[in-house]
């Protein structure tokens, strides 16, 4: 058994997937700002492997092209740049073949640094790669490690897919991401909440009228159509990103910050996540799908109208849902949710609406701004900010009021500084052996359990989706799904 | 009788004490702000009354001279300027002569205008100028009194004003300044506590551990000796200002912005607050009086030093305590209070300290810092800020905490609006015939009676000021009153 000094971060790093999109857009750029900062040990080793015939050269030279590309001229110098791409190999492995995997164990030898595989290739090639890994010895019980969404399309296949990896790998060595845990906006929701009575102690239902969380993106299906055609924007997106800020936002507060106290009160918020029946699958769910339209003046093509489209796809690229948690902190708080492609704008964010003043001694055309707002905000940038309400300063305003959103966050106190993209906090967690941003088996399988749900009751009700335009903020009965209990999707920041 | 339409503002304003310090300091500069802002009805008029030989245009000359010298370039036109001093006459008078007030009637006349006197001269006349008002007939039940402080020096003294004016103007007629009120910041304390249930519903002994109000001043006496050390820093700053900003942070939410509704509501605090008796006069107050010492580099003299002074004077130019207000909202909620000369800085704020977190799960080392407070500042520019904790977003960070003030208010909003003047708004408020920014007469009785309180027990035990040096935070004691209950004075902003 190898030894990791409790200190030393040190891993060999070997990356399944290395030329792929993840890795070439995100992985080199996160583990070389770590480098460039001193935040990774000087013995790590990074391997990338994957079916295409290269070189360490070759592949050192791809790799500082991807570096030239995404990382910005003042963050990089010849020599952080040479540092970085020393640090790595490149073997050729196929997958499915046992004895091609003796070349890992080759490579990581006798390191004592815990041997970290980070599987950046389609889930239904984990299961294999899995047992290979083992079978080549190259294993021990340190060993990590890291897979990506999406972790099968149901419960029960995703089941199949953590009983492969589980058969080789304990939990305690497994990190699932979802890379919302990685935002920073995301781990001061946990300052924000915990660190902070003024926040903390108004935290439930008593204080707390209703919250929000749109996840908006202006991208179509990008070329994916047949792979996103068998998902859907519920499995795509609900199951893994708005789940767990859900859970974030509406987590008891856990007694500390070990990774399962945290998990374990995310898993007590899935469970108790109201399931959709009977008419509220018509009521309280909006399934979309988009046609052609414009956006920011370009028109656009229709999901059904994309390369490769089935025409009779019935296949949600939105879907907006309005749901509960039956517990004590929430119980009557509607959590309002939606999520979808060809939006107007890119926009993820949670609106935590406080209850409004129940007496009310202001101007009375005013009453209705008269509420708290927190405001969460991870894209198009990260940030929180709280909406307050002062007194109009005008002399000949009286006390009328005015309302603004004040921000609260690193932006304001340090607008210049590099906000780390959720891929390096990731990485370093990763290689600390810290699991408290990474996904539990239990939380995968409660959230698909949900899910499963309701598309059982979309399909036994044959609930089809509705049109909506590219370029718009989807179908209108997601609108109308709020404004009847007298409320409307946040839009101003 | 004459009559004032609800929607006009226009008065007839006569001013006593048109040459004194206040009025070519403050007063014209605070009118002519309101004419330019268009916020004085063209038809007001504003006459001068003082001892001295002047005729109409030499006031007006005076004026303007004021007005140049006080107005920032930016803010004047030749237009604005003329336009407001044509509102001008002047009067000689002779304060004890009833017959010179005819000519007050004379000018007032039969405008429907109501007859606004205001009283920029020292309390003691104000009983025999308003009997001789009420003589010249020029009075009627429109006519509004505005006095300065202070009124008085002890309860009894200040009833005896009281009565005089009460004698010629009936309570809803009389308009007492305490030129805090008037302050944006202060009525921002209004908006910020009762329309935002986040602050509104924390307001109180379950929430808030201890709550600071520092009035400091660096000036020493300037050349007013006599009559300071009459007063005393207590009877001078805490029977009205600090009393004042005690009231609006600890008052109960009034039932609605009415003037007595808000004015009931400060007078429960001021009978609820805790008499200082035995033992605590020692342990939980401080008078200080200063020494020579050092401002800014600047060497100054000592209280007993200065121009005039009496070497035997025990009169305090500081004075801390700690205080309780003695119901449901505040029990066992500490209220520390400190005012004095020859401080530091010049700073007037109040800091909200709320409870820390209970449970604390974040680094160990930080959990002193664990805790929201709010800060209002008066002085040297009016601000509201409120100290948060957020994530450190440095990537070694890990989940440190950082805190810092995040400012809430106009400033932040409107970097660049000028915030009126105290006297603008107070002034504006009169002319509406708008009460609630003014002392009613119990609050200053109840304030009185209060402060006698406490001269008594001084007299009574032979309490003497301690020495502290100029440009210090005043005697050690006042430090160790509340470091003894494990706080500090808050001195970042």
């Amino acid at each position: 058994m190898s030894v990791n000094d409790d200190n030393s971060t040190a891993v060999d790093l070997a990356l399944f997937g290395a030329l792929g999109d993840l890795a070439l857009r995100k992985l080199y750029v996160a583990l070389y700002h770590l480098d460039r900062e001193a935040l990774m040990a000087p013995e790590t080793r990074i391997l990338g492997l994957a079916r295409q015939e290269y070189d360490k050269d070759a592949f050192r030279a791809r790799v500082r092209d991807a570096l030239e590309t995404r990382v910005r001229p003042d963050e990089r110098t010849e020599e952080s740049m040479n540092r970085f791409l020393a640090r790595l190999d490149y073997i050729e492995i196929e997958f499915a073949s046992p004895e091609s995997y003796n070349q890992i164990a080759q490579w990581h030898g006798n390191s004592p640094r815990p041997l970290t595989i980070y599987l950046s290739v389609p889930a239904r090639l984990y299961g294999e790669i899995c047992a290979n890994l083992s079978k080549s010895g190259c294993l021990d019980d340190e060993s990590r490690v890291v897979v990506e969404k999406p972790i099968g399309y149901s419960l029960q296949t995703s089941e199949e897919i953590n009983d492969a990896i589980g058969a080789v790998f304990d939990e305690s060595r497994i990190y699932r991401i979802d890379h919302y845990l990685g935002k920073e906006t995301v781990q001061n929701l946990l300052a924000l909440r915990f660190a902070n009575p003024l926040f903390g102690s108004q935290w439930n239902q008593s204080h707390i009228s209703h919250v929000e969380i749109t996840v908006a993106e202006t991208v179509g299906i990008e070329g994916r159509w047949g792979y996103f055609d068998q998902a859907g924007q519920l499995r795509d997106m609900v199951q893994n990103h708005l789940m767990q800020l859900l859970c974030m936002i509406a987590m008891d507060p856990p007694s500390n910050l070990d990774a399962d106290s945290i998990r374990d009160e995310k898993v007590k918020v899935l469970k108790a996540l109201r399931p959709f029946e009977g008419e509220r699958l018509s009521t309280d769910v909006v399934r979309g799908q988009y046609i052609a339209g414009t956006i920011a003046g370009k028109s656009v093509p229709g999901y059904l109208e994309e390369e490769g489209a089935n025409v009779d796809s019935r296949t949600e690229t939105f879907v907006a849902f309005k749901t509960e948690i039956q517990n004590w902190r929430w119980a009557g708080v509607p959590f309002y949710l939606r999520t979808g492609k060809r939006m107007p704008e890119k926009l993820s964010q949670i609106v935590i609406h406080f209850r409004p003043q129940s007496h009310y001694i202001f101007d009375n055309d005013q009453r209705s701004m008269a509420a708290n707002k927190l405001i969460i905000r991870l894209q198009p940038d990260e940030g929180i900010a709280l909406q307050v309400l002062t007194k109009d300063s005008g002399l000949d305003k009286g006390m009328r009021l005015r309302t603004g959103p004040l921000h609260l966050d690193f932006h304001q106190a340090f607008p210049s500084a590099r906000i780390p993209d959720a891929y390096e906090r990731l990485l370093l967690e990763v290689m600390k052996g810290q699991q408290y941003l990474f996904v539990r088996r239990d939380e995968i399988e409660y959230s698909w359990r949900w899910i499963d749900r309701m598309i059982e009751g979309w399909e036994a009700r044959d609930i089809l989706p509705k049109r909506y335009p590219a370029g718009s903020w989807g179908p209108v009965s997601s609108i109308a799904m709020i404004t009847q209990d007298g409320r409307s999707w946040y839009e101003d920041y």
